[in-house]
């Protein structure tokens, strides 16, 4: 099968997984439990998402692995592994914010070469295959080609891995260097805003490739710059997530290198 | 006509100008025009929902005044105000990122009695009115009673009309207290989510009436505390805004202090 029936056949995926969440995610406003109920409840919706995606591409790909926020790596023979994120930006989520994704990466060889983005909220799918472009909706879309760092908006990451001075450091560079800021606290949905020109740049000290590699493979097939590396490495590790509009990169990178040192 | 009245006939004209403003923005992300372009498109956009506000208002409140973010102020007799920002949001308007609201808040003997705020991407519409409770949708809603500074997330604002090291500091104090921050580029949209619950509170070191004045009144009426402000003085200069859940509120004004000092 090539990548570009493997892409539609993971978009198909991704909006089933959607429906799912979404469903869960309507009955969040009105659970009326305290907040730890509230947590268990997305972590449970988020394990049935994963349990879905996972048991579609187990049925139509049966060699190949699966690695995913929510349960343990899935070992294969193909050499192709599928990367698995049921819902980005669960304190979104279970604080029911409309802001959160379903994120799948299809990865070859250490490169990512298919990446899918849901957000169900939006009716939005975000899908990148390599050397193939990107396409929001099937309709081809672009970085912010043109702009610099003063015309619009970059997205900032933080989470509780990584020293608080970090995030704080990249706002006031950011700021002092005439951009803005934007979290939205998924950064999965933050990266496919970069690859259609909506936000010009994202970095984040610290992301799971399950957040960043199909979002990372959105921008570089949308004509941006993504700091280089190898996916392998990042199913292991993770790793710091650096892309931006082509203006806008070098920049974004310099920013981010004094603020995450 | 009493307050509750008047808030329903504010929620319907709210709601009309919604339609307007989502016809707009449905156009955005197929504008095949450079940024400059879509900065009018949508200045103009802005300009003709502030005029539909305007012509329902004079219509069925003719005594009252009327003070919009986008055309000159109109006096009246009664000693009521409007108060309207037409598009909370316009840098995510712009930019086809679906965070924006129109905001019509309603000011008696310096005092906000009516908030509204309504959110077309989502369908959601929140009303307060004062001594009456806060709504979504006509439900009630609450702030998190229960919650501390660490257990959710705090929206941040930040314009050029402040320096930036203020916004850099807020959020860098605020994850060193142990928080979480968000910038959704709503300021309106962010005080909706702390009057809801979804967001803990919301500090910015200034706003313009037209940006916090119906928040402000729903996150009060929504069981939240709110920095005392005298709305015709917010009105005639703007200023800071710190709102939050009551068990977070005393450690937000305390950080939101020391970085706007």
């Amino acid at each position: 099968m090539d990548l570009s029936e493997r892409a539609e056949i993971t978009r198909q995926i991704a909006v089933e997984a959607g429906e799912l969440a979404s469903t869960c995610f309507r009955q969040i406003d009105t659970l009326k439990i305290e907040k730890k109920g509230h947590q268990d409840f997305v972590s449970e919706a988020d394990r049935e998402v994963e349990l879905l995606v996972r048991r579609h591409l187990a049925d139509i790909f049966p060699e190949d692995a699966i690695v995913g926020e929510e349960h343990a790596p899935t070992k294969g023979s193909s050499g192709f592994t599928w990367v698995i994120d049921p819902i980005d930006g669960t304190a979104n989520f279970v604080s029911a914010i409309p802001a959160w994704v379903v994120v799948i990466a299809g990865v070859e060889n250490g490169q990512t070469c298919i990446g899918v983005i849901h957000d169900p909220c939006h009716d939005e799918t975000f899908v990148a295959v390599r050397g193939q472009g990107a396409t929001l909706n099937g309709r081809p879309i672009s970085v912010a080609r043109d702009s610099m760092i003063g015309d619009g908006t970059i997205g900032v990451g933080h989470s509780n891995r990584i020293a608080t001075q970090k995030a704080a450091q990249l706002v006031a560079a950011i700021l002092d260097a005439g951009g803005m800021f934007h979290r939205n606290a998924s950064g999965a949905l933050s990266l496919a805003y970069v690859a259609s020109g909506r936000l010009l740049g994202y970095s984040e000290a610290h992301m799971n490739a399950w957040d960043c590699l199909a979002g990372q493979l959105l921008v570089a097939e949308a004509g941006g710059r993504v700091e280089d590396q190898d996916a392998d490495r990042m199913i292991a590790d993770g790793g710091r997530v650096i892309v931006a509009a082509p203006r806008v990169f070098d920049d974004l990178l310099r920013l981010s290198e004094t603020a995450f040192a």
